[in-house]
């Protein structure tokens, strides 16, 4: 991988995201050498996603490249790869460009959609985990639109303009207001030759209420926004198949839709490698220590989605989101450099925040660890937690003007079919006709 | 196509550019059905497409949904199509998604990227002629500099670091100002451990002057600041061929590089169905009379980059670009209004509002009819007219934020790989990989 020893113990991060990255930050010029390595030669912010998804922002407003994060950093080096492999015997990774000896190896490689071994629901749904996934759900939504209006087959027009969203998490219910609003603001006009009033939006929760890693209240609230938007949503319903046509369930329910978006699961996005021992069976996750040390390994550490720490509050490991990812990536920077000091390290406490979703305009549900509310602030809050959240001037202020923009004049202006979806998974693109 | 005839005359026009959108505008509510066609759901800006590439804009800034221009149009139909055929004996269209009779058709299909015939040329090099195009340029030059870090073979690393530019009209001319911009400003500080002073831009243009459409002192001037910012500009050098790994030329030069992109010629993007007496030999456009028809053809016009009207001063038609294509939609909408009351129509005449080009940051060239300049000032009055002539206050804000963050900063912050570019033409993606 042509990177040279220096007298500093090597770190190896695999993966650039919230934890990869917060850890990256606190361990410049810290006497140690930095290799970080990334499929992406960016970090994106996964909470705006959905607005990319729906029109509302420009995919490179929450990309921010890597390299620009890390300029200037000393004894410091990223390179683009997909790890495939961990040889703990002989402390190396073995990546799609070469191999690279570790002192020290921290995977920070997120999560991943899950569909629970479902195939079917794999090969026809839509995921929205990375940008091209989330441009490739605009796509389809604005393809299905050009497309209904060229049918006299009212199933097939109906099954063009129903939406289906399965699970009803952040993900699930911030996707079917921002839909809700497409169709109430912009499509119609796009559309005067279409009766966009026949668009449906169905939102399905296996479970007995949307937002559940939320307070009872905010789920509540969050559910009649959603249904004031015009938004149907199934609760304590499970999906079982979509064979690209009908969405199957538990129930007698069953639709009829041509765009599944599935939110419902994710999974660790595991390498290989690793000690069985080490893992949580089944959610391909990690099992770490209190110091994000992965069980039965000294030098290899887990932050962020992928890993597991099962403490007294937190049974399950803390929640697959950024704070603790941000968190723990931090507090490992630390820890690691006490490692190599022979200082002890302090043991990893989650100060939780609190949550928040956005549902539309001036709706949104906010969780803080000892107030709860909703409405018209708390979109201003999660507006203002998002947009400093981003990284990078620019970045912030091309969000800004773009809410700004849509807010004033209820807009979403970057509904453009870039690079088509070709639905039935055929996703070749030839060079010159994309 | 499922659009009902209304009591007014139909016009159908094939391509939403600078011409067909002019046209598009013009025809508003003016007793007319307009129904307009193209492959693509967004009007795209070609002159600014180069800082696409280079990473400088974001692509949806220069790209403005055609919906969003005919909101509100009466009578008023966008079909997202592309037209195979011209039925003139049915007086039809056919294209993929259906067939269309017209009454008045106008044909504004633009121009494509003119290998003349050199298919090899055409499998290897790269085309900036759409907005796809331009991503994956901007996510070939990144790739190769990645690449450029992991390889120990000398002449392999000095390939992706040589970028060849085939023509030095405006396109080429930007872009080699734009990639010398990077290699100044930005590669050094992205990849500290590369030698970026190593990456070559060569700009190869067939005659004896760059910008040859333009004024001999924009011409000296363009290379002057060409060659200051570090280009090797080559006069009278004629590609002949490229394998993927090596330019050759009519002369004894050649150059190892892996990254050619093509600017050199472009033709007409003609639909079949013409007489062949109404088409200019070779290049591909259609010979049209004064008032923009089609020879040989009453109720057929042609407008912009695809049209050639042969008058004393042109003989050999207008400049293929923006400022003839606008000009002549606007002064088509007035002729067929005047044609559908049977009242006569105007001859069209060219208004020659001068040419520019930007070499880079403070310097440009700009060709006024009587007045010729260079430097910063003509940097910034071409940035103010580039700046007013996209369409749609969002983009105009989003690319001057861009534009000021850019200069204050030596910057360009959109050089993500967001769909990797894979070299070799295969460049087929899986919908959850990409």
């Amino acid at each position: 991988m042509n990177i040279p020893r220096s007298s500093f113990p090597r770190i190896v991060i695999v993966g650039g995201g919230f934890a990869g990255i917060a850890l990256t930050k606190k361990l410049r010029n810290k006497n140690v050498q930095v290799v970080l390595l990334d499929k992406h030669n960016y970090h994106n912010f996964q909470p705006l996603m959905y607005q990319v998804a729906t029109g509302g922002l420009e995919p490179d407003s929450i990309a921010y490249p890597i390299r620009k994060v890390v300029q200037e950093y000393n004894d410091f080096y990223f390179r683009l790869a997909e790890v495939k492999e961990i040889d703990t015997d002989n402390n190396k990774i073995i990546a799609d460009i070469g191999e690279l000896k570790y002192d020290y190896l921290i995977l920070a490689t997120g999560s991943k959609t899950n569909f629970f071994g479902n195939k079917e629901m794999e090969r026809n749904c839509m995921a929205m985990k990375t940008i091209p996934q989330s441009l490739n759900i605009r796509s389809l939504i604005l393809e299905n639109f050009e497309q209904a209006l060229l049918t006299n087959d009212i199933e097939e027009r109906h099954s063009l303009m129903n939406f289906v969203l399965v699970g009803g998490g952040p993900t699930g219910v911030e996707l079917a207001g921002a839909l809700a609003e497409m169709k109430k603001a912009i499509l119609p006009k796009d559309y005067p030759d279409l009766d966009v009033r026949k668009m449906e939006i169905n939102l399905i929760q296996s479970s007995d209420r949307i937002l559940n890693t939320m307070s009872e209240n905010a789920s509540e609230k969050a559910e009649e926004f959603l249904i004031k938007l015009g938004v149907s949503v199934w609760k304590n319903v499970r999906v079982t198949g979509y064979d690209s046509k009908t969405v199957t369930t538990n129930s007698d329910l069953s639709f009829d839709s041509a765009t599944v978006i599935w939110t419902a699961g994710v999974q660790g996005a595991l390498v290989g490698g690793l000690d069985a021992d080490s893992l949580v069976a089944r959610a391909e996750r990690i099992k770490v220590n209190q110091y994000n040390q992965v069980e039965g390994y000294t030098n290899i550490f887990a932050i962020g989605d992928i890993a597991v720490m099962a403490l007294e509050d937190y049974p399950l490991g803390h929640p697959m989101m950024a704070q603790p990812a941000m968190q723990q990536g931090n507090h490992l920077a630390e820890n690691l450099v006490k490692l190599i000091c022979k200082k002890e390290m302090q043991a990893f406490k989650y100060k939780d925040k609190g949550s928040m979703a956005t549902i539309g305009r001036n709706k949104a549900v906010v969780d803080l660890p000892n107030y709860k509310f909703s409405g018209v602030f708390a979109w201003f809050v999660w507006m203002f937690v998002h947009l400093f959240s981003l990284i990078g001037f620019k970045n912030k202020a091309v969000v800004f003007l773009n809410w700004v923009y849509n807010y004033i004049r209820f807009d979403r202006e970057a509904r453009l079919i870039i690079r088509p979806y070709k639905k039935k998974h055929i996703t070749s693109f030839t060079s010159d006709e994309i």
